[in-house]
């Protein structure tokens, strides 16, 4: 008997039909003698449209009470399906933030995880029950409401997971599993079974959007195994756990990529200490994130340095640069809003050379040039012209021999 | 200063417009310089709309997990209602049922509330806040959460004035407030200014479906004084309060009907001790209530009874009262379900003789023919049959002098 935490997302129960979908499988999971949780997100569209009421009052709405609103996507669909899974003949509790409780900081829209209780819902399991867990949601220490964020119900999933100690959080979604790429660019993507947290973090923040960030660093700080699979068939997805589990690493394990991205170069700045912070301290003031940062290195007193934004931040980063470039002197700042990155992906990657020269070797071949460079440990990520995307994916993936 | 307790129903919050003049409202109110609370029914059609989705999972759903869908209704609503104060620069908090904390016990979809904690409240208000709660919805002792059944708003508005110590709960409606009849019947129906809670009480409960119940009798307990007015305009409404605080009672205030009756008679039933319980137990245990029952004298050893109940309990009232006939050796049983029942209230009535007496003359007059009869203290109802139900009603205004 294992404790298993289901995680639906908002199309697995966007519809009545849907939600009676979720319950014969919990049911089923329940069968075969595991003792089961099930997480659930708003029904599809839901959450858009009670936003979308807030935003008929303000522009900016109280963040407390957007959540108070926000909140209750969630803890209908627990309800529909604890009434479902009751008139199957199970017995099944649902629990919204405040029940169990997730406790979370108060920062409301986008609320962090500080505890989470584990009495309750193990009461339901142990009578034989099932749990059927609000997601995206919390309360702080003064009792009111909270959301996650985006996304939020993986991290709910994963959290309570880790607070159950549950042998594995299953995270149900539209696709089969992690792809060594994006399938509809390489037709010969291959589904991985098992990759470790530190990949599949890289992956998802790269432009794979299967997991919700935050779930991978919950996952990996509490080594609570997810299993990424689809809510449309049995076929086994994959398995993201430590990586002392995965007996066999190859070198690069997934190429991933994001056309969201715009670039920013001030050129000829006076290379002194302290210019980084002042160009960087007033776009973190207007709330923008900066991703890759490249500095070219100075010879003449004067260096360029480019960094890029999320694409939706372009213009606003770009009237922030101006300013910045007259306070500091810099000749002008040019920007490119047609940009692209591409990542390659792999824990193995570490320990063998030769990874970063086959991607310039690669790409270089097929006339891609190449407008920045980062790398970590376990990734290189190349900045290019968005048009070269597919092609560049195309040509790494065989590359690096990721075909199936 | 006072401390006023406002109510709206969904129709007053049933847009994002109308949302936006409730929040005028209660912070016009704010700048007179009152302690504002302001308690909010869902958006009116959304509480249908979500027992419509628990409707296609089940044909009578989990009661636990529907009052968990139920209640977000509400929860959308007090968030909606804090986003615009705060949007027009005032202070601002929402609460759930479990925030502040509503205890009712565990009945669920028809909940009675134990306790109101006041401090999270008054605490908003001491900071110059306007608190907007939830109305219709608790919690229970395990934390569960409740409702309080259709309408609840309105006792939940009166049980938080009662918890607050407030000095008016203001009950804001699409009507003017309590008539001595409906309008729509007679052309010279009169606004009342105040009447009494037990006079409100028979007034709401026959028919006249101003507010609910179960808030009245809360008011009365408690002393609270309900001001029923309209959300549409200035105009003063009717005041219910203690008996003591009207100066000068008329000795009928109104007229009160409803067409949604039926009548069954059992015909011939052998007239021994303990045959009203076996009639009745079967009924109630069917959930059905029975309103007026009449019952002939005895003269031969047999008896005819008559009861009624509501027109659409009637079929099954019919069947259960099938079965009862034969095992206690009725004769048979005839039923009518094109009944009406018209009751004639006021305080003053114990005190003054004749005013059955006139009833009777003024229908007789009509040539009405009286079904069945009962009186309590402060009122007279009759059963007629439903097409006579406005003649009745305009001939009685009429001579008990109610006319504006």
């Amino acid at each position: 008997m294992a404790l298993i935490v289901q995680k639906y997302g908002g199309t697995s129960v966007g519809t009545i039909e849907k939600i009676k979908n979720v319950a014969k499988r919990a049911a089923r999971t329940h069968d075969e003698g595991h003792q089961v949780v099930v997480v659930v997100s708003a029904m599809s569209g839901e959450t858009n449209r009670l936003l979308g009421l807030a935003a008929q009052l303000a522009e900016i709405p109280n963040e407390r009470e957007l959540d108070v609103v926000a909140s209750t996507g969630e803890q209908v669909t627990i309800g529909l399906l604890a009434i479902a899974l009751t008139e199957m003949g199970y017995k099944a509790r649902s629990f919204t933030g405040f029940q169990i409780p997730i406790e979370t900081d108060t920062a409301y829209v986008k609320a962090r995880i500080k505890k989470i209780g584990h009495s309750a819902i193990m009461d339901t399991l142990k009578e034989g029950g099932i749990a059927v867990v609000a997601g995206f949601q919390g309360i702080d220490e003064t009792g009111s409401i909270t959301t996650l964020g985006r996304g939020g119900s993986d991290t709910s999933a994963v959290a309570v997971a880790a607070a159950l100690k549950a042998d594995v959080c299953e995270i149900y979604t539209d696709v089969d599993g992690v792809y060594t790429t994006d399938p509809n660019i390489c037709e010969d993507a291959r589904k991985l079974d098992k990759i470790s947290f530190e990949e599949m973090l890289e992956l998802a923040s790269l432009g794979a959007k299967v997991l919700q960030i935050r779930s991978v660093e919950f996952g990996m700080k509490y080594g609570v195994r997810i299993h990424v699979r689809s809510s449309f068939n049995d076929n086994p997805g994959t398995i993201a756990t430590r990586e002392e589990e995965i007996m066999e690493t190859a070198v690069v394990s997934g190429i991933a990529f994001s056309k969201n991205e715009a670039k920013i170069t001030f050129v000829k700045v006076p290379d002194k200490p302290g210019i980084a912070a002042k160009i960087f301290k007033p776009l973190t003031d207007a709330n923008i994130v900066v991703d890759v940062i490249v500095q070219n290195v100075s010879v003449t007193g004067f260096t360029d340095l480019t960094f890029t934004v999320a694409r939706s931040d372009y213009k606003k980063a770009m009237q922030v640069a101006d300013v910045t470039a007259k306070e500091i002197g810099a000749a002008e700042v040019v920007g490119d809003d047609k940009i692209a990155k591409v990542s390659i992906v792999g824990m193995a990657m570490r320990s063998h050379a030769g990874v970063a020269m086959k991607v310039f070797e690669t790409l270089s071949a097929e006339g891609i040039n190449i407008l920045g460079i980062t790398t970590s440990e376990i990734k290189i990520s190349v900045l290019i012209e968005e048009k070269y995307t597919e092609l560049a994916v195309r040509v790494l993936h065989t590359a690096f021999g990721l075909g199936g």
